[in-house]
């Protein structure tokens, strides 16, 4: 369901090279199979059916349904973890349900405004999601819309609109009660990256049109390929070893690569998931992603031959879907240069572009692919459990916390201050 | 018009730290204004009146008037150097013209296709724009795209709905003489990353509604500036400098970073011409950008207290345009948390989290600051220039050819073998 391949050697080097990285992510993921108890407050996502169980599944699908029929418009309102897992999947599988909007995820009013103006006519329903209501952006903009909401509908049917996920027992809850807004759980023992497979990432799903249950048939199968293989077959522990491996000699930069420029939202999620979780303590390696072929013709030509310092992960979609296929027709006589192409599928075209690209690339820098079947629904749950697996082996490789996120404080001590917060 | 603040100090050394790279700057400088011959054939751009001039941007302004009365869509065909600059532009002022969608710039069957339909029942205006047009994707989407045409509109009006930017002399010249397409020049004097100021940026621009004179306007008064201030005061020249400085000193990734949302596109040009341009020889410093507020949610800790590499710049936007402002409402006695936000301003809160962000930052790395007084055409037409012009510089600090990209024909060779194109 995802075949990870490792180049077989970097400078000169075998794969025993990275012997000892293999060895220890294994000794860890021993320890984790036993139960031990380091930073089991925070592996919520490690067992998939906790918060993405059938009966989550069927509740939400259900709940998407009934929003589907009485809204055009679902204005996400979240920022990082709260909303990169969806948005991911909406915009990579364009389901035909309400269509999902995106604020509270900067403070440009410019982009609320405009909202706004866009949900003028239509049929609305809002989710506020924040684990810790006291982050700003979201804060503010739940502030606008759900006042806009109580004008637009009146207060009883804005409050049947409106459905917020947060931290039980938080001012979101408290304020949920007092407007009978409904409230959905933000898992206590998964942060904000790592929700994907838990109301924060499903409902907006669900609501989109996509189908949660195979999506998190995907992220189980990921969970029990991970969970039985053998050390030295396990794709998650392989990764982070050779990330481990390659930080350690000077790749600092990982890019995230694919011809497929419906991932683009994806990568945002995989950015933060590594960024935040291994950025820190003075370690860390820079997420950054390659949205080819588009980006070959803007950023080819440092991955080629600029600075070496970055190594590149490719993502691979091996098998055609709906939608995949243009054969490029012929023109003949009009000598454009193209005739070559005549035939072909753009399809074929662009397998052809990654097998030169990957073999182009891989002469410089090391280059690892992550393969998966199809665009679809099982391939993202599948993903997202295996990249938040192997970013938890990273950071317990490179000896940080995989979980907290102490840096981010720093500038929001600085604004709050200069907000006068009391 | 841009105005640039370094930090005083960095790792305890003061600014004479770079008196060196500031020297060595200067001295290029000098040699450039006595007309140097080195480089003499790409610096086409450096004076913005000669692919740029005012018969230029006359003639490309009424035909961008001419299209607009005739196209609900213009579509531009092209990738890199060819749209970056455009869609930049079109993307942060979203003028009223013509909507202009954008193919050529990658592989995906699904990415054409889906522009295939949106295009039924609107009226269309096809631009190729293609320096060395044996470029595949911009090659294999204009001809589904002029064949399309062609059973739309029949052959003599698909003739006169299409224009190309190409070398004159080059296949894409003969096309049209032998289709009937207009033929634009693509400057021989410009490689296409540094082509924003000629026919290749300023048409689809003109047809988008942008106000062309304005952004020559903002480029032609930082071309004066960089071109007559002292090197002591040339922004351009201390920005090369400092990054030259910074890379020799481990810092080999440039953040660029900006509150407003609406850059995102500028961000890709900017990557490109630094990519590009630096990324060979086993040098350059890798371009990564920041969507802040949201990717301080993302990015945010890395930056903060990741492994130690990046140098930022802070590209602000200091006074508010149309739609930037949206003051919080009153929401008394619902206990959210957010009373302290009431009544201010959006635009205000967030220079208060700029500020705040440039403080934390700067207590990490090394932070720059390049500031333009508004989101508007002359500001985006002066960041070209200024970025262009201070790429070429920290090139020739460097002591690489800001000109050429032999790295991107690695993977080329390899395709076109797969190919077979003979």
């Amino acid at each position: 369901m995802v075949k990870l391949t490792l180049p077989d050697q970097w400078l000169g080097e075998d794969l025993p090279g990275w012997e000892a990285e293999r060895k220890t992510a294994a000794d860890i993921l021993h320890r984790v199979r036993g139960g031990e108890p380091e930073y089991a407050g925070d592996l919520g996502w490690f067992r998939t059916r906790t918060w993405a169980g059938d009966d989550t599944l069927e509740r939400l699908t259900a709940l998407g349904a009934e929003i589907r029929s009485k809204a055009d418009v679902f204005v996400l309102i979240g920022v990082g973890g709260s909303n990169n897992a969806a948005r991911s999947v909406i915009r990579a599988l364009a389901p035909q349900g309400a269509e999902v909007v995106y604020t509270g995820n900067s403070l440009s009013p410019h982009a609320l405004g405009s909202l706004l103006e866009r949900l003028e006519g239509r049929q609305v329903y809002l989710n506020c999601i924040a684990k810790n209501f006291e982050t700003l952006e979201p804060g503010a903009a739940f502030r606008v819309l759900r006042l806009w909401m109580e004008r637009r509908y009146g207060p009883q049917e804005a409050a049947w609109r409106i459905l917020c996920t947060g931290t039980p027992g938080s001012p979101l809850e408290e304020l949920c009660t007092r407007r009978g807004y409904a409230f959905l759980p933000f898992p206590t023992d998964i942060g904000g990256r790592y929700s994907a497979l838990s109301n924060v990432g499903l409902l907006p799903m669900a609501a989109a049109g996509v189908d949660i249950f195979r999506l998190a048939d995907g992220a189980r199968r990921m969970e029990a390929l991970l969970g039985e293989a053998p050390p030295e077959e396990n794709p998650a522990l392989l990764y982070a070893a050779f990330r481990d491996y390659l930080s350690r000699r000077g790749c600092r930069v990982e890019l995230l690569s694919s011809f497929e420029p419906r991932l683009r939202w994806f990568y945002k999620w995989w950015e933060q998931l590594f960024a935040e979780s291994e950025g820190k303590d003075g370690k860390g390696i820079f997420p950054v992603t390659g949205e080819f072929s588009e980006e070959l013709h803007s950023l080819g030509q440092f991955i080629q031959e600029g600075f070496p310092m970055l190594f590149e992960t490719f993502l691979d979609i091996a098998q055609q879907g709906p939608g995949d296929s243009l054969v490029i027709p012929p023109d003949r006589g009009t000598g454009d240069g193209f005739d070559y192409l005549e035939g072909m599928d753009l399809w074929d075209i662009g397998r052809t572009a990654f097998a030169a690209t990957r073999r182009a690339h891989g002469e410089h820098l090391p280059c690892a692919v992550l393969e998966i079947p199809r665009l679809e629904e099982e391939s993202l749950g599948a993903l997202f459990y295996f990249f938040q697996f192997a970013c938890y082996l990273s950071c317990r490789l490179a000896g940080v916390n995989p979980f907290d996120q102490p840096g981010v404080e720093a500038y929001k001590r600085w604004m709050f201050q200069g907000l006068h917060k009391p």
